[in-house]
């Protein structure tokens, strides 16, 4: 076999063998075939795409490439959530909690913000000390004692992943289905998980900002996973407007706290719990999705959850007094009102827009290196379908520096959609793909 | 500028403007762009396609990362024919003495052969002492004194094109319309040239099979040609059968001389005269092409042709006696004849594979690094359109080792087509593009 013959072949609109991919993804990992070869390919694949078997074959290819993580020490079920990302959302941070106070494991390996969108990673940095670079073992030992455990991907799991990730970056080929699915599913399989419940965000705040590729991306996902033997359906969220009150990382915190506490905003209630329930029902703890959220809110209610995600903070080193005391997370010194320029109804939002200016702040990454202000957030104050008159309050920025605050302040405001016809509000589920 | 964004813009199909050829082509010389980058965009060129402009400019560019030649001491106005490759092609040792004899120059900067191809340099040193590794100045010395000259690429012309082509060889991004223009014409604009006449083959012997392809590439190198201020035509030429009666090196500098005489077959004699005619016409020493074909038979007549061809040969430091005694030049010890097994008409041949059998009898290469037999070659008896009775002599097989000579014979009898029906002769120019 030689890669200049299977760059060739899908260059042609050809499918590939597993044999053929096992032999391109094994290769380039050991160095045997160079970046421009499988540049090439990549790209060849961006325009022809991958079918279910290729992505599937590539997936596998890709875990196969390091560690599957072995938890079989662990008696219960092992399930996991993924989310395509997008602004103000932090479900991982709740459901973990709560689905681990459930009786099943929640061994989550995240990653980090670019871009517009947040990561899991940075959002429990905020929290002092919380150390998300335990060791397998560490690790293995959070699970054990509190049933979650979340942590960054290590140099063994999928190594494959990370040098084509970081190819396809340099060579424009990242937006394909076909290689985010074997990029996504390569990690999550590698956790040793049971079961996955997949977050597909769509509209103008997701990467898959068209309804039509969310839909294409979460079905190649669930396919994918279901030929690799495991439990997996997608739901197809809203991200045409931020989730829940909050974006910014110790706000994102404080925000899942209260919905542990059975407060907070009720679209990150009722997601947090959805997903929950699905959680429950294909780690099979529950008959059925409906019994998946009555426990997940007896969890809420119980105080379960809340002191699951207690615990999981002080055996990751973090300081769990954030629980009941929110200014021990880093704050945010200024605040500034951003005011409706007009009278109307909210029609929409320029969701992208809210993460940028976040980023803007520095409460985000606009390149890989950059560092982040974990105290800088926007609380957002109107939403699809609500009505707003000239001066009153569309969002407020929490702000440290001022270098770019006006910049940020304009973004925001013309990020709101004012129309003079009330729109009804959206449903946050859009589907449900693969139940 | 950067390369990734430049790269995503011809994924998604859009034009490049002159500055980011520009600055995609320099780059990646200077080795500020990786391979990576550069093997992602000829991918999405393959793919997508380059347009006239953006030919032109991948032409230019690459012309310009190296030096044009300057051949402002000739007095005379400097033309070139280029081929596109084939089996037994060698006008361009017919035409250059014609063209040179009859009061332009020809400064031709030619290639060597490669899988079922010959390539000009091959055949001129198979000439005992002929050197196509002359410097720049000894080059000059040759054409001021006998108005032609035949060497090999120098590391001067067109660097761009050395390295680009190389990544497109590893990369499966060679056959391409816009691709093969930029690389054929950079390097024959950097002859530093007025006029170019291209034959551009098609056929079962031909890179571009099929008419269709070989008219669009012609059409391409015609065009890009013009937007560089160069006469151009491009001649279609038949090669579905071998072009003369004999392929092999020496074989072929033999039939060369013997048309240079007034000899030889009546398919080459009419080919060499008119490309000459074409040069004569658009290098201005002629009014019309019937004068140029008139001169040019002219120069084979007389003898002038023929003269030129001595003089060059010895200002180039070859035996210039093979002129007069073929057995000088090397030869094959072995002669093999291929007979037909059927009775009927030749309706066809499969033209590549005699190209092949003669690179199995080291007449040829596989590979860029192998060395060649220039003695071996072989000699065709039937044409398309010939009888053909069980017994008769198809081909004549001039051997030295006989490891492959089994197969050889094999895929030379299988590469005639034999049928019921007589089919009436070829017409050797399809087409003339851009007269």
């Amino acid at each position: 076999m030689r890669a200049v013959d299977l760059i060739r072949k899908k260059r042609d609109g050809l499918e590939h063998s597993r044999e053929e991919i096992d032999y391109l993804v094994a290769g380039y990992t050991r160095g045997d075939i160079p970046d421009y070869q499988m540049a090439a390919w990549l790209m060849a694949v961006w325009l022809r795409g991958l079918n279910g078997p290729e992505s599937a074959a590539l997936t596998e290819a890709m875990l196969h490439s390091g560690e599957v993580v072995d938890h079989s020490y662990l008696k219960m079920r092992k399930v996991d959530k993924h989310s395509t990302g997008g602004v103000g959302d932090n479900t991982s941070l709740i459901l973990a909690p709560i689905v681990a106070a459930g009786g099943l494991a929640v061994p989550m390996i995240s990653g980090r913000g670019l871009g517009h969108t947040g990561g899991t990673l940075d959002k429990l940095e905020a929290i002092p000390g919380f150390n998300t670079s335990l060791s397998l073992a560490d690790f293995r030992r959070v699970l054990t004692e509190c049933g979650m455990g979340l942590i960054g991907q290590t140099a063994e799991i999928a190594p494959a992943d990370k040098k084509i990730y970081a190819l396809r970056d340099a060579t424009s080929t990242v937006e394909n289905i076909g290689l985010i699915t074997g990029s996504i599913m390569s990690k999550k399989l590698a956790e040793g998980i049971d079961a996955l419940v997949l977050d597909v965000k769509t509209g103008s705040g997701a990467f898959m900002a068209k309804e039509e590729d969310a839909v294409r991306l979460a079905e190649a996902m669930v396919e994918t996973a279901r030929r690799m033997g495991k439990k997996c359906v997608a739901l197809l969220t809203d991200m045409d407007q931020p989730l829940g009150r909050m974006a910014g990382h110790s706000n994102e915190v404080i925000e899942a706290i209260e919905v542990l506490r059975g407060e907070g905003p009720e679209d990150l209630r009722e997601l947090s719990v959805e997903l929950s329930a699905w959680m429950f029902y294909l780690g099979e703890r529950t008959k059925s999705v409906d019994e998946g959220r009555a426990l997940a809110n007896e969890m809420i209610r119980t105080g379960a959850a809340l002191e699951r995600f207690r615990q999981c903070i002080k055996l990751q080193g973090g300081d769990d007094r954030v629980i009941d005391d929110k200014y021990r997370l880093p704050g945010a010194r200024g605040r500034l009102v951003v005011e409706s320029q007009r009278a109307g109804w909210i029609t929409g939002t320029d969701c992208r827009e809210f993460g940028i200016a976040l980023a803007m702040l520095e409460g985000g990454r606009g390149k890989k290196e950059d560092t982040i202000d974990h105290g800088v957030g926007l609380e957002f104050h109107k939403r699809i379908g609500d009505r707003v008159e000239v001066g009153e309050k569309l969002a407020t920025i929490h702000y440290n520096a001022d270098a770019k605050l006006a910049a940020a302040v304009e973004l925001i405001e013309k990020s709101y959609f004012i129309g003079e016809t009330r729109v009804p509000a959206r449903p946050l589920i859009r589907r449900i793909l693969g139940a």
